[in-house]
């Protein structure tokens, strides 16, 4: 990569409604391009921060390989009685054509507030449909819920749902108007099952290659697969992924009793840097096998490292986690946590076999409570004219 | 303000751990510069969104008068029975110095997660008491609990407080951080009352000069007083101010049945440029006395801005409202609104004429219900060594 300056417009920093946010484009290994022409030839144009945009259209929905953008609701419904498959295929269309407008920063056709939605921030929004969805459609489903694990506590007001929307963009007002239009437009044929709001660090506060942490101070997604490696674990040939969103509570209070070193054992990895116990640094591989000065092994047997380790690049997932903070109680626990959202090929053959893992021994049960639960299959892409579900449901 | 375009360097931008945001710095006119020292003369750090910070000492307390950063949580106490004065005073010390520490991102003296600490993303933490910490103190309070007004729902969850934390920082896990710090060293002397959570804008999606859509689609504090004209209207001599909270619900499914030319002529001003219904611009002062062709108003005397409409500068409020979003019912029906909270020298003088008036005859009224209230004085900021409250507590 040059070290060359590449030189922005100040001009066209300051123009307009909105202010060039460059985090995204410049560590995207992308060329930084000026408005000017006086001074580079112009390559591309700066995306900003409040009008960059997701592709909607295509073999396989958006919101998935993308870099995470910092705002995020998932919708989940439950359908109506009586909806039947071709009220679902209705839906469908109309979510499908909502999406595609207000992901390019248009109003959806019938927006109540057009005003809002000029600043799509890299709106993302995926669909997925829950078990219950192909029994009505009167198809198999890909996806089944997941067996009972002993770690769980799942409450039902965050588990299950015929659809999920997930919504994502870089800026929560985008996020807030995408779920009233979306859930307005949905309501003949659905109710509101469960909501689950998420965060993670605004855009240009951390650069999308570094990992983010989670509410208990863990780098969270270090493992995950990356570019090239993002394709045999999460997309099947026809455009197809599936998706488990999970909701585990911190038990806070409880962590913070820890100290650091008891907290490294249970995740396995140092909390500073986010390198295996066994390594230096964050992405070293880890090395279950190297022993400390007393003989014992350096990552141990419990930690959620060792437990969670997967090497076969088709048998990983990926994990597209966002936190959540709700309100804390009168004494001051909070009510936080990790909105767990994982991709892959096939919930059963990848995700389950960790999470049995993980449920069976791994030291961060003791500070972590999955309390919801839900799967969904992520039907492929559409083009323009198409739709989502068409391939289930036409 | 020159043309001249700026170079920034490419490798700054992709070095370390954060990219730089230029959004806050373009936008404040202040020059972009490079840190490669052969394009162009340093002539000041670029500050990036994750490492910026506000200062925290001073006479004034920070979080009043710096445009609104993109979240905050509003934290209400309740001290317990048996604190008393002198446990106040200790408990203002200790939080006194977690937020000094915080706004430059250190960890707290007792902070559990410390490398959660590190990016203040211009966080401030702003102190202020309600009429029960001076009833405790055994001083005359400089606030009162507001009148009512026949327009209030009030429930008792979103009102009163005897100490308020307001924490406003750029990043969402800055906020959360900063809140379960501040919580955990104030729960031997306080519980929580309420915490209300909300957002505006994210870093880089709207320049700061720009005024922000609140949840209605309506431009949102174009009537605020802006550079030199805050200090008449927010601080008083000793570095004081005062702050009112309420929380406003939207009834967004009804004012969603609404027109575009109908709600304009609720709020009197234009939807898309949020021009006063007299003018062109959204800065154009409103003409009350505009007449259309049918010889009426052009601006309603039921209007929102009529009837808000401040012309004495020390009269003036500054307001600073946040989003929030719950999650909506069943049904669909959002859980949305305005944590109004607004700054000046005198609510009796100020705050309370300008709700008379809303509360009296504002066609607003129809879509909006405030449902919480609170009332607290903010006093003057520290230096180094000094503590938040030693006037009253000392």
């Amino acid at each position: 990569m040059s070290s060359r300056p590449s030189p922005v417009s100040r001009r066209r920093l300051l123009a307009g409604g909105a202010v060039a946010g460059l985090g995204a484009v410049a560590a995207a290994g992308a060329t930084v391009v000026t408005g000017a022409a006086d001074v580079l030839p112009v390559q591309a144009a700066v995306p900003d921060t409040g009008t960059a945009t997701v592709p909607f259209y295509g073999t396989r929905q958006a919101g998935v390989a993308q870099d995470p953008p910092a705002q995020a609701a998932f919708v989940a419904l439950t359908l109506a009685a009586g909806t039947d498959k071709r009220a679902v295929a209705r839906m469908m269309r109309l979510l499908t054509d909502d999406a595609a407008r207000l992901t390019r920063g248009e109003p959806a056709l019938g927006d109540t507030d057009a005003t809002l939605a000029v600043l799509p921030a890299r709106l993302t929004v995926t669909f997925g449909f829950g078990p219950g969805l192909y029994a009505v459609a009167g198809q198999r489903s890909p996806v089944a819920d997941l067996p009972a694990f002993a770690i769980d506590r799942l409450e039902k007001r965050w588990s299950g749902g015929d659809l999920l929307l997930q919504i994502c963009a870089d800026d929560p007002l985008t996020v807030t108007h995408t779920q009233r239009m979306l859930i307005k437009d949905a309501r003949p044929f659905a109710a509101v099952r469960w909501v689950q709001q998420g965060f993670r660090r605004s855009p240009g506060v951390q650069s999308p290659e570094h990992t983010q942490r989670n509410v208990l101070g863990q780098l969270d997604g270090t493992a995950n697969p990356r570019g090239p490696g993002i394709d045999p674990a999460v997309w099947n040939p026809d455009g197809s992924t599936q998706l488990v969103v999970r909701r585990i509570r911190a038990e806070i209070e409880k962590w913070d009793l820890l100290s650091v070193t008891d907290k490294e054992n249970a995740v396995g990895r140092r909390m500073a840097t986010g390198a295996p116990l066994s390594g230096t640094d964050e992405h070293d591989d880890p090395d279950f096998t190297a022993l400390d000065d007393a003989g014992l092994p350096k990552i141990p047997d419990f930690s959620h490292v060792t437990r969670a380790h997967v090497t076969d690049p088709a048998m990983k997932i990926l994990r597209r986690p966002y936190n959540y903070d709700g309100v804390p109680n009168a004494l001051g626990h909070p009510d936080a946590g990790l909105i767990f959202a994982a991709f892959q090929r096939d919930i059963a053959r990848q995700f389950v076999p960790i999470q049995q893992r993980l449920a069976d021994k791994d030291l961060l049960n003791e500070w972590i409570t999955p309390i919801g639960s839900a799967v969904f299959a992520v039907p492929p892409g559409c083009s323009e004219g198409g739709w989502i579900g068409e391939q289930v449901l036409a």
